[in-house]
């Protein structure tokens, strides 16, 4: 064991070793794979043909919850249905299949859908006109903003109109004095974050998807990611949304006060419903003051046990600069030096934690951290660590946490899980699931939000493998009901986890949540196939 | 004018100058005034006949757009209903008319219902089985917490059955690591707050009323109150809630999980909804840590303006640790002075701030909070201040802002607005009020908070007075409506806002406010009368 003060020495000067390897420079918002293998997919397309989703890892076939239902009997798309659109957007009802390929497959390349026509509006007049015409149509649409989805909601299931918000990118108003943004649907997470930065603000939300994903998809998949342990979530942060309902109507609440009693909360509604019940086409969001001193801390522990303690201490010491507790496990350690070549910044752990701190004041931040660090080591909690201030190295060290999606793309085929639990449950479901799994599974890893109870469990095999699929489902969502768990944290239904919301909720919940869409969407042309379960006609 | 070093040592010392007077000593939460006053207004009553609503400010009779509608065609209590109740509730259907009449009059003492029955349900299930009667005999429910509410949502309007959630107030579970407290809608906030104070951690939210109200109450109406600055809303907090629908089916929505992204968050329906949509019997709400330092700061501003850029200051300098910024003006001084003795704790100003700083370090805090003043009295922002570190010493400088309302009733008759702004326009309202009204007003008082764009304006005269009342409103809501404000930030708009709701929100969202009650109330007997506006029927 090295002592006390080799281990201080070692915290303080770490950071000179970590040498600026050029991986380190590359950000973890590199922007999505390429979806080019799947080109050769496409099919052959006629308007009047529908053809049917081809789901890429539909394991167990026709009895797999996750599957696509049978297509719904919506309207095909007409030569006047096309004209219409493309009068109302010129230039921008796209139906090149070359241009469609992209919107059509989802980031993970799990799903695709098999869309003939892309519209991109830019003005929320324009989203209604788009949803007034489709709703007398009967055409199905599906709503996509940086299409990075993690559970197949942002692609088509089967020829739903690609309704994008891509042009929709304008920053409307920044309240100086409150800090309260409205932007459209379609601005970019990161560039808004960079404009608010300028302006001495930040977005409350943070994620590693940020250089794609949209504002609009953050709100209507409720968006957790690296900031919600500071700033809770976006049902606390937004103030306001504007929502183009399934038949035309602009439902206008986008107000920017942080207080407003006046009858329901209608907003929440759509906070999280996955683009089923309308369109957001405007968002005004309570945006937190730039902090002055940011300091990033990688830890490993030796035991999740200790992990958990550190945690404690830390909310203890570290109290109101807290803003993230995130861990990954020494597989996704593994993963990211073989794949990525990231080399870990520290000696090899069971366990590694990334703290972020940001505050007002440096003097005091860094006196909380030195304390907080000398204690964690003092106590035999923490094995070793290193910190970070500068910019570059802060981003080198997040990187680690928020590169381990990337790396797993790299091991071939990836079941993803996104589980909510008590904390202290948390890393027990991926050790229960490699002892289940024994090795039929490649690897099985877990990393995620400790500070939030939010576990991303996956498992990897060399190519799909029904098999191993049934092994792992239903004994994932069995393990996480038997806790009161969630079995969609942050990511959402989807296409591929509808089925399962019987796990998490109560059926007469559900049966409200049917009741809710009937009423917004009578004719259930919004994202129809996702969030909610077959059952729910 | 005082130079910098003496006025830094008045702010140092200032303390030792707030003599203990025993005005101090009493509590900001004394409880509600005495309604004895009202027993002479009680109707003899027979289990046969409904006895009209007698709104006790009932300004312009009929055309009075806060007045009560007719009543609607619920169905009278028989004996056999009470019966019923009785077997439901041994001992706790309650008719006697003294035990009665504290629940059908609300503590402002301004609007009476006649309610002949209180139910006292201690079980979910109690409420479940009490609602389902209760919708199949078409009979009207008042909901009731603590009964502290301003908009006359709390009481009934007619002879509606009075549920109280009183005898519900158990504290189910404290989970030690994440701070989630699950409890029955019945507990009492500040018993809560005591609750969790000796186990470390803090209700995220705190309102003068917190001796009475509860947190089922806090929850439907989305209470605001003095930490929302800190910690956010309670769409944010609030993490599960079990509701008993109209029809008695209990909707179990309690999930103790901060992320849980399966579905639509039908929590969130609940929360504002002022108790028209269902019956809030559980709550689970995310606590945070109790600060171990606290500090208030109470300062003088002569414009507003320099209290808005003291504010500024504030959130630069004092950045994380800030947890409450409140102001009243020289008027709300006048009146704690007057009907309450209590001394004014520094130099006669225009305007009064109440800062408040929590966090985990109290030398660094203080530090802050030093640098803070210094600068803020350097650039001649702020006038004359006194600084409180001890229990004590920091109740009685709240109790300068949470006695306002208090000392209100002694006034006469108070007319009362609750109004979000954008926060440079806060005061504005005041003067502009105070200027149309001339002396039509015996006084017109601004108070609120700040750092939340909430405004209290409170007009007062010797008596109601239907002339004054036609001389503020619509004035009072055109203006906040010509700033796209609140018409309620936090009070709601119960029985006598209702139909001001057009003020604030547009007529398609009211309509949807419309369907969703029509889905979860069909019959409407939840609240009748409350929220939505008349024209909703």
């Amino acid at each position: 064991m090295v002592g006390f003060f080799q281990r201080t020495l070692r915290l303080r000067t770490a950071l000179r070793h970590l040498s600026p390897h050029s991986t380190f420079s590359s950000t973890a918002t590199a922007g999505r794979p390429s979806v080019d293998f799947c080109r050769s997919f496409l099919p052959t397309t006629s308007w009047q043909s529908g053809v049917c989703c081809r789901k890429l890892h539909s394991g167990a076939g026709g009895s797999d919850p996750a599957a696509a239902p049978d297509r719904r009997p919506f309207s095909r798309i007409t030569l006047e249905d096309l004209a219409f659109f493309r009068k109302t957007l010129p230039g921008r009802a796209i139906t090149d299949p070359d241009l469609l390929e992209s919107s059509n497959v989802d980031w993970l390349k799990s799903v695709r859908g098999s869309s003939e026509v892309l519209l991109r509006p830019q003005t929320t007049e324009e989203v209604s006109q788009i949803l007034k015409y489709c709703n007398g149509r009967n055409l199905a649409l599906n709503l996509q903003g940086g299409n990075t989805g993690l559970v197949g909601g942002s692609v088509p299931v089967y020829d739903e109109i690609i309704l994008s918000t891509a042009l929709m990118n304008n920053i409307l108003t920044l309240d100086s004095i409150s800090g309260i943004l409205t932007c459209q649907a379609g601005c970019v997470l990161e560039n808004l974050s960079m404009y608010l930065e300028e302006r001495d603000y930040i977005m409350p939300l943070d994620l590693g998807a940020k250089g794609s994903c949209h504002i609009g998809g953050n709100v209507a998949t409720n968006a957790g990611g690296l900031r919600l342990l500071r700033y809770g979530s976006l049902h606390g942060t937004v103030l306001g949304l504007e929502v183009v309902l399934a038949d035309g109507q602009v439902l206008d609440c986008l107000a920017t006060l942080r207080k407003d009693n006046t009858g329901y909360d209608l907003k929440q509604l759509f906070i999280g419903s996955e683009g089923t019940l309308g369109v957001i086409t405007a968002v005004s969001i309570l945006c937190p003051r730039k902090p002055k001193s940011v300091n990033v801390v990688f830890l490993g522990c030796e035991t999740f046990e200790q992990l958990l303690e550190t945690f404690q201490l830390c909310r203890g010491m570290l109290g109101e600069i807290l803003s993230a507790y995130e861990f990954l496990d020494s597989e996704c350690m593994r993963l990211l030096n073989t794949h990525l070549k990231l080399p870990n910044p520290i000696s090899a752990c069971s366990f590694y934690v990334v703290i972020e701190t940001s505050g007002s004041d440096p003097t005091h931040d860094g006196e909380k951290l030195h304390n907080f660090l000398e204690e964690a080591m003092n106590s035999l909690l923490v094995t070793d660590g290193t910190v970070a201030t500068e910019d570059s190295k802060i981003k080198a060290l997040w990187s680690m946490r928020e590169r381990v999606t990337e790396a797993l793309t790299h091991e071939g085929f990836t079941y993803k899980y996104d589980i909510s639990l008590p904390v202290e449950r948390i890393y027990q479901l991926v050790t229960d699931m490699r002892e289940h799994l024994g090795d039929r599974a490649k690897s099985v890893v877990g990393y995620g939000h400790v500070g939030d109870g939010n576990l991303h469990l996956n498992i990897t095999s060399p190519a799909k493998d029904p098999a191993l699929l049934a092994a792992i489902e239903p004994f994932v969502y069995e393990w996480t009901a038997s806790c009161h768990g969630s079995i969609s944290a942050e990511h959402g239904l989807g296409l591929k986890k509808r089925n399962y919301i019987y796990y998490s909720k109560p059926s007469q919940a559900v049966a409200l949540m049917g009741n809710i869409k009937a009423m917004l969407d009578p004719k259930g042309i919004l994202n129809p196939y996702k969030t909610l379960p077959d059952d729910l006609k």
